[in-house]
């Protein structure tokens, strides 16, 4: 059974989460879902539902996969240094990190997609990505693989990154089956992106 | 500001709730969500996440939207006669009802759904529906709108649904940049439904 870190912040954008949530949760028995937060306070996701968390992240960082959602929060999480330094702490240590929406930057501004490819929100694209300018930021793309990290578009992206991430670890078969049972139509494409040329980013 | 009951039971579908969470929170001042529960303990959804109430059935039923979620533990809460006293009492006085997936089967088995057509999850439909006879369940329909009642199939399905009723109560176009905006691809036909045809039903 692997491990997942799944990182909430106050203001964590809800489907950001919740869309990898359903996909990961469906695996079952292949993987333990841990909710981690800077403490065990309840977090509200911008949308206001409460989450209480199973653990802080002074309990530790060894974890077999990091997922972190974004929100227009994101850029105030990225402030506090304990929290950059559990997800540098995590992430080198995990072998597959995640990533949606904002929750891209928040890793990148880390340092550790420095030289890499990755993929973010279209909408914010252009105001976001200067934050950190050491990555190879990909304009269309509906999510980006590159060694053990993808990072995802816009909030509904995590579903179809998180769908591939599956398919990578369990295989593309266990990965569709997840799709089917959630009545979900996978855009399995990682190069379709519709979003980014509605954003003017193309 | 229209008030929102978002009910949640032990075991809630992840994405049943937080789909339609997170296409209705984006309405912003439009729509104040109160999560509902039998009790203020926290819920844990299927997956595990633990939510916190914001209030339980006891501090009444007068709301303008109601949400039911679904999932395996439908049909267990679906026992408590007095959730579905509060399903009654809510879904009266609602100017809208929405619920997905086997939510439909917890709505309908009040009797509040008798007469009218319906839908829910498409995997299960065939042992589901007899729970509750006197529905005309739709066998394919990404969603059904029949009154003030929006039932939808299967787990992201909700999420096509909700953004139905948004549609319905405050104007397509702002459906329409609630999709944009989470980079969601809208499925905004109702009769769009493989999943029917690959569980033949059809």
């Amino acid at each position: 059974m692997k491990t997942l870190a799944a990182l909430v912040f106050p203001g964590f954008q809800t489907l950001d989460y919740f869309g990898p949530m359903e996909m990961l949760g469906d695996l079952g028995e292949e993987l333990r879902i841990i909710t981690v937060a800077e403490t065990l306070d309840p977090v509200p996701s911008v949308h206001g539902q409460r989450i209480l968390p199973d653990k802080a992240i002074a309990d530790g960082s060894d974890y077999d996969l990091l997922l972190i959602p974004g929100g227009e929060s994101a850029h105030e999480a990225a402030k506090s240094s304990d929290l950059a330094a559990w997800i540098v702490e995590t992430a080198n240590r995990a072998e597959r990190v995640m990533t949606v929406c904002t929750g891209s930057i928040l890793l990148a501004t880390t340092g550790m997609l420095d030289g890499r490819k990755a993929t973010t929100n279209k909408l914010d694209f252009t105001r976001t990505v200067p934050l950190a300018p050491n990555v190879e930021w990909v304009r269309q793309a509906r999510w980006v693989e590159d060694g053990k990290f993808f990072t995802s578009s816009g909030v509904s992206a995590g579903m179809d990154m998180t769908l591939a991430a599956i398919a990578d670890l369990f295989g593309v078969e266990t990965a569709r089956e997840i799709a089917e049972g959630t009545e979900y139509e996978w855009h399995d494409d990682a190069t379709w992106d519709p979003f980014a040329k509605r954003a003017g980013l193309v």
